[in-house]
């Protein structure tokens, strides 16, 4: 009995809960001490329990009455006892630049949605994507999820000596470093492609560490190709393997075991001497690692097929799902990815696209019986909220973080060095989709844009922009999607979101339904310079118009605008319904001015701007319709911005359907009463913040 | 061993943490319940560890070799061994009405999500529920599902006699008549409730049939509300029932021992005799089931509680899915569903919505290895086209059939008895749903729409519809969902839906786009009769005009229309760019004229007109942008259809943003080439069917 107890050591800390302590009171920190405690314990009894299971099973099985018992079968218990439901489950992923920082969203999503246990990732991530991935984790927040980034910068050196032909560049031999880059305490790790899709729960594969015997330490799945027997074509002559060699898509990892081998010499040599032969590496880490075990084929456990069912062109992958009832994880390691030629292509597509499109808020399930309770901030704002408050929905609709994913395509952009460069900031959903590329064609400048969008409309984005002869090579656009949730459209969250990731020292404040005229950008650029702008507080208005039709001819000049004006064609903005909004830029003047002109702020001012970067960011409080812009401006008013109208430069806002927003307000009568209350604290907050007393509305 | 086991003292004890939050801190209060919660773990675990190992002990000292297996304990295998992976699986359901023919989808898809098996679903449905779900399965055609429908109003004489106080009425009895109903060959069926969300293979489920003993017919999960102890309130007075209980939500019935029991005899007498003290059942079926289990206990077998979390207010569903790693089962049997207060409701609703929104045509997945081939009509017509033709995927498109839902939404109209009732015939995507609103304040008869939409996108239009003043009471529009698939909008093929629908001999067919004059309605109802529609080839034609402004005051009659082209706020339709789609209607003449006139057809005439019901449909080779209209009318001309132009009737069209068809049409020159060889077909064979020479473009 003993042996049995001794096999398992404790391996798992909660490292990070150390860090939360600060701050908390001593009957607090007693608390804290004890649930560790008691965690240590629980999960010492459960492996105990599973251990003692298994042997039953087993002694049973061979046991002279050879009756299995009738009442319930002690297997399923077993199943899900295998791994303590509450023991985390130790992830790594290397992960480098744009377009794997979206992959490795669907490879998450698919290990969340059947997970049962706490998890912890490490991502051994380029700047790009640690920016990303940072930004999106924390404002996702799925309970059970614990996330580390370690830079890859600091261990390229490791393996950039490296000549490598295979598509995935210094990354793609990066998986070598993990037992250095790893945290010393950190025992076992499964190391997975940001390519594969999970179709069943994660634990099942950590479950088959305990298969591991002695020395090995890389548990891997065969190779289902025939890379490696050589011969695919004449001079083939692939790196060094056992039998048909391993692929590394998917990697249980004895990290303790390696580091004790001396694991960093120990590849280092291989491939040093290797590459003597073979000049350069043709499937990354992958010839690497298989050279390793041709040499020390101890090192490997074989996994099962289907912990990696390779669906690049190929037939092996089938004998392995044909013949196993469950396919555990697809790897698309084929260029081609979801274009891959497979029979089953549309089964695996289907699985693929389930998680693509997932909503991910979906995913915020709390794992019962193991919560460890960090209190967010969130909860915290939201708990001193009343939920018999009118404006509860409001409030709350402030509060709530949002799921973020920034750049969600290709970006490179440097601003010009003249310290004038702008970027024009704006905001949409689905429904103003087409406006970006008519945007494009106007301004071609560097754009911060946000999208509000669900996980599906993100995607049907995606292709629309890769597919697009007008967005497709343009890299000076950030595109950051805010995933949808709640009632609301959050337009000053989502201004926020596109103001911060600006990296021009100006930005151009608009609406995306506004075409801006041609030229606009280098006549803003200009204007920053002549007018000044780094050593005053200066707003540059940008006169709106509106046209009520929506095929029109944009007019090329301001002489020609003026024409349409007077033609009735062409209109100041929003002169119908909301003269107030624009009335201080003062269109009369302007027609004939030549030089730019100060105007005088006044209430209800909503003009659109080219500011600083630093400016104030908008206040959240004000979600949907209403109010978000006109409180921006007059905070910019308070802080003792002058307002400037540039004399030859226009937008034009282009017709569109009502938006839903308006149409909730327009309907409700307690909408707008909110909307009157929320106005009047903020105006009370500003008059307070800034000493100045402004007028708030009468109610 | 025992000193190991004895260093642990059973020390806690549970106490309700609820109590002890008054005056904590919220995260004070929290890690106190999270340790109450770890110690209660810790005591169970310990209990299980000491009767594992005792267990261990004594199976070990019976045990020749007294030596556990190390290798893959045979647990994994007895799991899915257990069920062959090609039986058939049957499921019965009662449903009856619109919205219950919407629930019943979300649970089939929960089903179909974890299912590897091959299933046979029995329904016992009203002939509202029988015409929804038999075009949604045939559209849909899921491998390895098979549908039988069982028309529910052949037994309403077995059950109505039984006074029922349910919310559920007449269909809350249905159930009990299942052995009678469902085919002799048929030995056991699983019988859900149509609120209830699988989270795990319903395999899983049909495998505890082996558990049944003997007599053993019934198999149920005990109550988790208090009701059948009775007490609830004052003469609170519950139907008898064995303990607690059961929910009939989730049931194994042996059909075959049932009907050799005489069930169809049994539950009557049962039903009668305590009928003449309960005077009405309270909980319909369910009540009858536990009268019948009091009287004959033997029928029952006992389900392991989780597979039927029934989430009412009450606690005893906590302590069931506390107590085990995993929830089966989710039964919303609250009135108040979604809504319903507990604890962890937002675990379960992400449940729901997970299924709710999830893209159903992601579920037509194939089952591997036990495919029981049969090529559909689809398939026959999709391996008929050239994969080389550059117009291949126009092609495709129109032999594709589209997941389809009819009556979404309550549906409840007759038509007048007059015999000159007309529906108006549109569709839509989800960018113009407000329009839907719009249409209905301009047209109060009854409309025939089908929405183009994906999952998630039908549930925003359902809580859209049921939410707005003017559609929530309104029965007499029929919303009809076509999910969307593929990257053409099909145009034609979601007339054709909307049309086969209408239930009035004459059809208006309109585009989205247009409201109609106040009174159009009954305009049309009386040139229908004048004209004498009914006896003649007539189309009745609508002259239609646009807007270019998207604020604009409707014309209240034709003097006021007539006035507003003169002041150009109005247009002809098209005017500016296609004016020959609707020349031939004659605006000059339409100005004065005061009596119907008839108009001579033109190639590209597309004119909006009201025809008889049984006209042919639209062809569905046009999708996308183009010819879709035009090849309808020239088929009514080929017929020998008079086009008549009503004097008093029209409708104006409202300004939006271009579809992002219409761009992809712009956009692409192969688009345009296919478009027009698409459309010399159509002619050719138009010609050929009508024996008549049209005019085919110029190549």
């Amino acid at each position: 009995m003993a042996t049995i107890l001794l096999y398992y050591t404790f391996n798992e800390r909660h490292v990070d809960f150390n860090n939360n302590m600060l701050g908390f009171n001593g009957r607090e920190a007693r608390l804290a001490g004890r649930v560790r405690e008691m965690e240590e314990q629980n999960q010492l009894l459960r492996r105990q329990l599973t251990l003692s299971q298994n042997h039953l099973v087993a002694a049973m099985k061979t046991n002279h009455s050879g009756k299995p018992q009738t009442t319930q079968p002690p297997c399923q218990k077993l199943e899900t006892a295998d791994i303590p439901k509450c023991e985390v489950i130790h992830v790594a992923i290397v992960c480098a630049g744009y377009n794997a920082s979206r992959s490795v969203v669907t490879l998450i999503k698919s290990i969340l949605f059947y997970r049962k246990n706490p998890l912890h990732f490490h991502l051994l991530a380029d700047s790009v994507a640690q920016v990303i991935l940072q930004t999106l984790f924390s404002s996702w927040s799925v309970p059970q999820v614990e996330m580390s980034f370690y830079l890859a910068d600091n261990v390229v050196p490791d393996v950039s000596w490296i000549p490598n032909k295979h598509y995935s560049g210094v990354y793609g031999l990066m998986k070598l470093t993990l037992p250095k880059v790893l945290p010393p305490a950190l025992q076992r790790v499964i190391v997975l492609d940001t390519d594969v899709t999970f179709a069943t729960d994660i634990a099942e594969l950590w479950k088959l560490f305990s298969k591991l015997q002695e020395k090995q330490s890389i548990g891997l799945v065969e190779n289902q190709s025939d890379w490696y027997l050589g011969k695919l074509w004449k001079k083939h002559r692939p790196w060094p393997a056992l039998g048909r060699g391993y692929n590394t898509g998917v990697i249980l990892l004895e990290l303790k075991r390696l580091r004790e081998l001396g694991w960093g010499q120990l590849w280092r040599l291989i491939a040093e001497k290797d590459l003597m032969t073979h000049y350069t590496t043709s499937l990354a880490d992958q010839d690497i690692f298989n050279a390793i075990i041709k040499q020390h084929p101890y090192l490997v456990y074989n996994l099962p097929c289907q912990w990696n069912v390779q669906l690049s062109d190929n037939t092996r992958s089938e004998l392995c799902y044909t013949e196993v009832t469950d396919l555990k994880v697809i790897h698309w390691n084929s260029p081609s990815k979801l274009k891959v030629k497979n029979k089953h292509v549309e089964f695996f597509r289907n699985l693929y696209l389930t998680f693509l499109e997932y909503d991910g808020n979906l995913l915020r399930r709390e794992l019962f019986g193991c919560n460890i309770t960090k209190t967010s901030l969130k909860d915290r704002e939201l708990s001193k909220l009343n939920e018999e408050d009118p404006c509860y929905e409001f409030r709350r609709a402030r509060v709530n973080r949002l799921r973020t994913h920034l750049y969600f395509l290709d970006y490179d952009f440097e601003p010009s060095t003249d310290g004038s460069d702008v970027t024009l900031v704006a905001q949409l959903s689905m429904d103003r989709l087409q406006m970006v590329e008519m945007l494009c064609k106007h301004w071609d400048g560097p754009i911060s844009l946000t999208l509000y969008m669900s996980d599906a409309e993100a995607q049907q984005f995606l292709s629309y922009a890769l597919s697009s002869e007008v967005l497709k090579d343009r890299k000076n656009i950030g595109y950051h999607i805010v995933y949808k949730e709640g009632d609301f459209y959050p337009v000053n969250l989502l201004r926020n979101v596109a103001l911060q990731q600006v990296n021009t020292p100006y930005v151009f404040l608009t609406d995306i339904d506004f075409l801006p005229m041609f030229g606009l950008y280098t006549y803003l650029k200009k204007s920053i310079q002549s007018l000044d702008l780094e050593s005053s507080k200066k707003a540059l208005v940008v006169p709106a118009f509106e046209t009520q039709r929506y095929r029109t001819s944009f007019p090329r000049s301001k002489a020609e605008l003026l024409r349409m004006l007077d033609m009735g064609t062409l209109f100041t903005f929003r002169y119908h319904v909301w003269t107030k909004g624009h009335a201080p830029t003062n269109y009369a003047k302007w027609r004939s001015a030549t030089t730019p002109y100060r105007v005088q702020w006044e209430p209800d001012y909503e003009p659109y701007v080219v500011v600083r970067k630093d400016i104030p960011e908008y206040d959240t409080r004000f979600v949907g319709f209403g109010w978000n812009k006109v409180s921006h401006i007059m905070e910019l008013e308070a802080q003792g911005f002058d307002f400037i109208v540039l004399p030859n430069a226009f937008i034009i806002h282009m017709p569109h359907a009502p938006s839903f927003d308006i149409a909730k307000f327009r309907g409700s009568a307690q909408y707008r009463r909110c909307l009157k209350i929320l106005k009047n604290e903020f105006v009370k907050e500003l008059g307070h913040r800034y000493s100045r007393v402004f007028e708030t509305e009468d109610s």
